[in-house]
């Protein structure tokens, strides 16, 4: 049999929108022993996680708590409790993760309405709440921070715009929570989805979701019990059931017997011999949400002090974005939002000093990513193999129309740093004199440290 | 602001069926930095970790990989992918989890026919082939090793007769895979999703999935290549852009100009201002899958050597699952299974010696789960709770109509050794004599030595 060797990865500076490097404190976390999903010292860490993430969203929702899974289950999650089949929905767009939700909508059957930016810009407010009142959807989904384009949406207008109308929206800030502001109660968002291995530092595995009471009554009037966990005496919540299906009442039937080992004669099992059950017209109702692992409504009673067993929590993983959710907190969220822009200064200044150019308008730039248009005859994918392999710096390239036209340099969370900085201005700086580019050599990292011995931005 | 302590976890002696302890090399295994999901290291783990679960499925299959997300989600998505909405559908059920199929598939949209045993039971193969003749389903989805009841199904004899009929049949072997036999190829089956934190010891949040040929025809036909994905020079795959609708078009467009900094003249923001633009009729045919975080179509693209963005892929968990796949195979199968097998017979000779009843028909029974008969007069929560508090162990209650009927202890993974079968019915005696029950005491620890000191089963 072929040996498999030991995991020894070689560590990274990992410069990119994600996933980024993970803080040691919770690559430590995880390696702490299980506790069993029900184990009280396990819910009370699930109880304490929930109430760390709602200072993290800034919010007094009563749901925070993460989906298990990568940052896209909980954006679709979240869409798939908000969406009715046949629900009208608006979708601004400004770049892929825009396209991806509504990629997301469709599939759940909305009739989604889109506007749309040129890659690189956002939208004004006030061009998306004409869009609203033109098109009255039921949901608007957007994104704060657009990664493949590093671009931030104003929020604050568009979500005070909706509540006024009695528009549920709901935001993708995958890319920001934890490293520039969100403000899901101020701002009036009615369901908020972030991402763990972005500005939280923790690897990617859940997708810390939060959402109101708003949101909430629109799950619950889609809820429905799972089969198998009602217990004997409780009827099963649905058509199957109550139209008399013998399905559900043999389970208790049976077990009513308790046969002891060895107890059962032929005559017992031949009466237990299965009849087929036709499926039932009444089972479920177009209301219902079509997925069961990505349902909030079971999710929120699993999370809630009645804890009906859906999954198994993902135990190592909890222990993980409860240890980088503590440091978010411990750091602070202004002084983590001020730690982020410093390195922002930093790093533009570096790269404007190099002779780079930046991609998109300056003004709605997100502080956490910065694009820089690929020079004029330079292989951007050999300058990113080259960093990687002589140095050990991962930096991103993008998607679709902007794939091969731009880099993408993150500054997130642990990776957010003044030492990752100035050895990435560094290494860039030679890798591009490596691959014939025409710079000032030395100015970059001069640049970088210019603004930080002015000690603020 | 409210300080949080320290994450620290009490060691747990975890006799549950899952989640289980881990073996601390799984442990160890995830506190390894973090690398970028295109890093040619990370990409070369993912490689390996697929031929590492083929071994573990018993499987040439091309596709076998993690789902990101617990037991359920590969459940899911496997379900999702091969149930189109009005396909028939056969689920037997014999628990809990037979009803989270039936479930599963009846959301998707399926037409589900099932048939039942009590509780306890599992159906001989003939009883599900009469009904797989009786209704002619497309699919027929079925638990391998239900853990509600701590039964096994023999699936060899019902996977031929699918394949002899054109029949697909997906496979719950959450609990088995790694404790007991699964032989994807020699049994025909077409889908199976194992289980991470049950006979594998790795913390929940991955599901390992394989699937043949045939059932990935059927994912290819429900195929389509997601939104902002497409690169400027390949026509979108979908309805919207074949139409003419302008919202593909336009990020192209927008990225062919590449305003340089602050070049946007105020007649260039004019001409991006936003149309709204309603909803494409063809945008989604009938048969595409409706999740796209669990869309295997997708999920396989991002596998392959295409490595088309999906999700990001989990980083510390995918470390984790190697390594517990890595310490399966380095233990061997067939040594795994007869370690489990050993275990097994200590813990149920000892129970037996102490007295306690075991439920459900023995002929069936499970390996790595026993279930006990809560005895009369003794309040089975009660015992769990001394048991978690004085000892340290946890044993599990179950579900539905078992609830406060049975206890379950399993022994699975690292979980399952000679140690804990030990420790857990010493304590298991003293906690019952706590409870006034009448039993021998002293027997049920030396019913088990005698196995163990015999050395074989």
């Amino acid at each position: 049999m072929k040996r498999y060797a030991d995991l020894s990865p070689t560590p990274r500076t990992i410069m990119t929108p994600g996933p980024v490097e993970a803080d040691p404190r919770v690559l430590r976390a995880m390696s702490h022993t299980i506790l069993g999903q029900f184990d009280p010292e396990f819910t009370a860490i699930m109880n304490e996680t929930m109430e760390m993430l709602r200072e993290l969203f800034r919010t007094d929702n009563r749901w925070a708590y993460p989906v298990d899974g990568t940052s896209r289950s909980g954006l679709e999650a979240v869409l798939a409790g908000l969406i009715e089949p046949g629900d009208r929905l608006l979708v601004p767009i400004f770049g892929r993760f825009g396209h991806l939700l509504t990629e997301l909508s469709q599939r759940l059957g909305a009739e989604v309405y889109t506007i749309e930016k040129p890659w690189g810009e956002v939208f004004e407010p006030q061009e998306v709440i004409e869009a609203i009142d033109a098109c009255r959807p039921d949901l608007v989904a957007i994104v704060h921070g657009e990664t493949s384009t590093g671009r931030v949406q104003p929020l604050e207008a568009i979500g005070k715009a909706c509540r006024e109308r009695g528009i549920l929206i709901a935001v993708d800030a995958v890319a920001t929570l934890g490293g520039v502001p969100v403000e899901t109660d101020a701002w009036c968002l009615d369901a908020v989805v972030g991402g763990a291995q972005k500005c939280l530092s923790v690897p990617s595995g859940m997708a810390p979701i939060t959402y109101n009471e708003r949101a909430e009554a629109k799950l619950l009037r889609r809820k429905r019990v799972e089969r198998g966990l009602q217990p004997p005496s409780e009827p099963a919540a649905d058509g199957a059931a109550a139209s008399g299906s013998a399905a559900p009442a043999a389970a208790p039937a049976g077990l009513a017997a308790l046969p002891a080992v060895g107890s059962l004669s032929p005559a017992a099992l031949a009466s237990a011999a299965p009849t087929l059950q036709p499926p039932a017209a009444s089972e479920l109702g177009g209301s219902v949400i079509r997925s069961n692992y990505l349902d909030l409504s079971q999710l929120q009673d699993y999370w809630s002090p009645a804890r009906l067993n859906h999954h198994t929590e993902m135990t190592s993983m909890l222990y993980a974005l409860r240890e980088g959710v503590r440091i978010v907190l411990e750091e602070g969220l202004e002084e983590r939002f001020a730690r982020h822009r410093l390195h922002e200064s930093a790093l533009v200044a570096g790269l404007e000093a190099m002779g780079q150019r930046l991609y998109g308008n300056p003004a709605c730039k997100l502080a956490v990513v910065a694009c820089v248009e690929i020079p004029e005859g330079i292989d951007g994918e050999s300058v990113r193999s080259m960093l990687l392999e002589q140095f050990g710096i991962e930096i991103a390239s993008s998607f679709g129309p902007l794939k091969g036209r731009i880099w993408r340099i993150g500054t997130m969370g642990y990776s957010c740093s003044k030492r990752n900085v100035l050895l990435l201005l560094g290494a860039l700086e030679a890798v591009l004199l490596r691959h014939g580019a025409e710079l000032k050599a030395g100015a970059a990292v001069q640049a970088a440290l210019d603004i930080y011995e002015g000690g603020s931005v």
